[in-house]
């Protein structure tokens, strides 16, 4: 007899299940409830639709040669019944029952099932920000109930902005979380034409970036025009007439005519918890290497599910399009009789900033800490191809790894060059526990218009290592900042040449270019910390060798040099 | 007392040896012999000085700031002593001593050491072809003493070239040999305006490619304009005059003002062969994991040695700038007292070809099945990121994997779009014993302008893994073609749109769109192989399951589709 399969959520995993079970079993009879109206759409693609780059909605439901992925679709390519704007109520676990509801009827009915599947995505976390009409000042309103309150989750929210966009009734925006989303919109918004303020509580945008990368985002941001304000708590949002007009911090307030709600995304795991399946720590459905809930017959994928983070061995919660797909099709495996195992993932992110590409995969610094680990880094900033070759652009490299076991931990990567190469390269690594001594004599593939001879992992890789060997000791340009503000007394030295000097420098650095350093040692005090730097910080290595070799004591070589540096500079 | 260190050769590996050692151990007296006038220059950046992509020579020799490295340069800010047009001639391993001369002066002296460093690099494996200037056709000649034959090896060799061009006396070249440098020189000559044919000895340009994807390269040199022969044998090359005039192989003959002879390198181990150090089955000095030759005392590193192929295990050789400088890096770690490994390398290379760019690493099909392996493949193309988004293009991704193991043994990639990604994964993932299956789940990083949502490289994997469990059978565009000439009675059938396939198809093939397939079954032969195929052959794939659904026993996938297909076409 065939087999009835359930298939909750409709956008990614959900589809992908299908699909591929379809393939694999033809026979199975296989139900995709969804919520919405559209199916098996390109979520990911939502800001570039907003921002322009993607000229038609029909685009991100569209198969590469351009048949629409709708129901109809589903039912004749795929042969899999689709209900889409169908509520799914409640789970009958004893009698493998779906009761759901349309919701255009209010029709209710159930449906049986062999094996169902929950993917139910995720849903955007609303944070407990008032909102206040203030021509009904009385009236208690909900944040999203205020016009050009948006959230960013589906297709209908990506039309709406547009909509506010096109009939010219936004110029201000506030994004309101300066995270993945909130940088993604940034984009969309200021190509768009308006003028973005992003308010982010956290000391920094980008979390997922340790401090030192994401401030480097920041400038950036800033340079292009965008107003960034972090460990800034927004309180209230008020409107009049039932629009939204400002925003209102704990320190300023914003005028405001279009607000992103960007504030972050957790699993959409009521169904599954009221159904009494095991609920892991970060909220999402706990699954096991095969995806199989805490109840056989049940499985989940996709943002709904907690999956493994590889490097630590810790449960995590990554809401990607990439795991989603990869997990529905491990799904179907399963599902059709095989046995096919979804390991975990290194938390690999990937996005698009203006000119800028950032990515990151693994821990960063501060969670590596926060689990225990004692860390060291390296933060490198380097030509993405052969310094000579033309178009070559900077980019930023961040390992990260443990010091006691010397095992890579994580990497960062951003800058208006090519870091794709990199990330895809660390994040293989990490599946695989490398060492960064591996790292250092990865064999990837060089010629001039692609890397350098040493490619940048390579290089962030020897730094490292120079500083596990204690040739070296960083410091971070945070923490020169910070001794700054202190009043601290230390000689920060700059060993490039004059003429780089004179163009741009760190107010209060101390010129002297590494080839006259030799002869100027007995200029330099003996009992004060000495910081060196240079433009990225590889002529002040060479220089820190120098003065130790001279008996200099406290010296530190400033990580990535002026290139990392995101404070203030004297022109 | 201070190390005496000789390093011999300055190009690549030697001043990076030399340089890092002085850092570790300012103390070391380094000397580096160079036989030519240049010193530390960007050799794989040459094609790109003859074709202008970079202006000026002292480009290819200028650090990151500019600095000229020249002999001055080492020995200032590097503590570098440097004797450039100096020949090492011989080496006395009892007396630990290296006799020079001085190639201006004929000056022959000696240097003694503690540490010998052979970073020799390699040298241009001139083919047996005959050279006759019709004007003198009784003078014995060498194929370098006719005007305009070069080879591309040294900065003196891509001058000349450049001067042949910028005087204008050179409009059709002929390049013998159509491996790396002949398809980086095509670039750069069909850029400085020639006419340009490669004549390859043979059946297929790029050996370093399997033949399916060696094929798509030539198609494409052809589309830019390139005559490639291939199988055709270079028997002679005349000139009058003393200067080149033609090239006549066992086929044809070929006008010619310039003939570049881009016929491989071989290891230059002569002075290590002469001292009795031991040889490796390439020809290239043999070295441990630390890089030592035979000799303690003596360390080789770059293009002159031979590496451990980390994915079969054998000794290889693979004359590669990265390696050369990680093997520069690792023999001054050993020599400053260090116990550093140098493990081998998965021979990763990428180049640039007009707008292709073009990877391997690894095993290809050809190469794994002459070690013994049973292999299965993937050839799979696909846009470079989502398909929606602007500027996707496409690129073919090839997976070589071990039939018995699952383990991934190598990658082949090509296209307009970005492949570097793909390459850096998958030659990360060979250092590691990766097996196909954890290719499917790799968490490689995903963003619409980036990749798709199931990266290229897990699809390929899937396809793989689809053959290896029997849920389909492939067959090689190469080989449907050769059925074809052999005129074998098969059905080649097309399951694309007929939109698609008045557009452009398959001579001979059969159009069953994909959606018409299960109500056209009783039409198609069951007595015959039928092999399906539509753009990419993953409706195909779909379509050989409704087959084999429907009882026909004889169905192949056509490997790539239509994409992959460099045969004739009727549009």
């Amino acid at each position: 007899m065939s087999k009835k399969v359930v298939i909750i959520g409709g956008v990614a995993a959900g589809p992908k299940v299908a699909a591929k079970l379809k393939r694999l079993d033809p026979e199975a009879e296989v139900v995709i409830l969804e919520k919405g109206k559209f199916l098996s759409y390109a979520g990911c693609g939502l800001p570039y639709y907003i921002g322009g780059d993607i000229k038609e909605q029909k685009e991100l439901m569209e198969t590469p040669v351009g048949v629409m992925r709708d129901p109809e679709y589903f039912e004749k390519m795929k042969g899999v019944k689709v209900y889409n704007r169908t509520e799914a109520l409640r789970i009958d676990r004893k009698k493998k029952e779906v009761e759901a509801r349309r919701i255009d009827t209010g029709e209710v009915f159930s449906l049986t099932y062999d094996y169902l599947v929950l993917a139910t995505g995720a849903e955007v976390a609303i944070p407990p920000i008032k909102a206040v009409d203030l021509e009904n000042p009385n009236t208690e309103l909900k944040l999203l109930d205020l016009g050009h309150v948006y959230t960013l989750h589906g297709i209908e929210d990506a039309e709406a902005i547009r909509w506010t966009i096109r009939e010219k009734l936004a110029k201000k925006a506030v994004i309101i979380g300066g995270g993945l989303i909130g940088m993604e919109m940034t984009e969309s918004l200021v190509k768009s034409g308006l003028e973005v303020t992003i308010i982010e509580v956290l000391p920094e945008i980008l979390p997922i970036l340790d401090e030192d990368m994401g401030i480097l985002v920041r400038r950036y941001c800033q340079k292009k025009g965008v107003t960034v304000k972090v460990g800034e708590r927004v309180e209230r949002v008020e409107g009049e007439g039932g629009t939204v007009k400002r925003v209102i911090t704990d320190k300023s307030s914003y005028e405001a005519d279009l607000v992103i709600l960007a504030t972050g995304f957790r699993p959409n795991a009521d169904l599954a918890r009221k159904a009494g399946l095991e609920i892991g720590p970060n909220g999402g459905i706990k699954v096991d290497l095969f995806l199989r809930t805490s109840d056989p017959c049940i499985f989940a994928c996709g943002d709904c599910v907690e999956v493994e983070n590889l490097v630590c061995g810790k449960s995590a919660y990554m809401p990607m399009g990439s795991l989603a797909n990869k997990q529905g099709r491990v799904v179907a495996i399963n599902i059709a009789g095989g046995s096919e195992a979804f390991r975990g993932a290194v938390n690999s992110v990937i996005f698009k900033l203006f000119d800028y590409t950032i990515a990151r995969c693994g821990l960063g610094v501060r969670q590596a800490k926060e689990m225990g680990y004692e860390v060291e880094y390296a933060l490198v900033p380097a030509p993405d191809r052969a310094h000579y070759f033309p178009g070559a652009k900077r980019v930023i490299t961040k390992l990260v790894v443990d010091k006691k076991s010397g095992k890579l931990l994580g990497g960062q990567f951003l800058g208006e060059g090519e870091v794709t190469k990199s990330v895809y390269a660390v994040a293989t690594a990490l599946h695989y526990g490398a060492t960064i001594e591996e790292i250092s004599n990865l064999d990837v593939p060089y010629a001039p218009p692609y890397a350098s001879a040493i490619d940048n992992i390579c290089v962030a890789a020897n730094v490292v290592r120079n500083k596990l060997e204690g040739k070296m000791v960083g410091i971070s340009p945070l923490e020169v900042e910070r001794k700054r503000k202190r009043g601290e007394d230390f000689l920060l030295l700059d060993v490039r040449t004059p003429a780089e000097y004179q163009k741009v420098r760190i107010p209060g650095s101390t010129l002297i270019p590494l080839g006259a350093l030799r002869s100027k040692l007995d200029t330099l005090p003996r009992d004060k910390e000495i910081v060196v730097f240079c433009a990225v910080s590889l002529r002040g290595y060479e220089a820190s060798l120098i003065l130790k070799a001279a008996g200099f004591e406290n010296v530190k070589v400033m990580d990535g040099g002026l290139a990392c540096w995101p404070y203030e500079v004297e022109t």
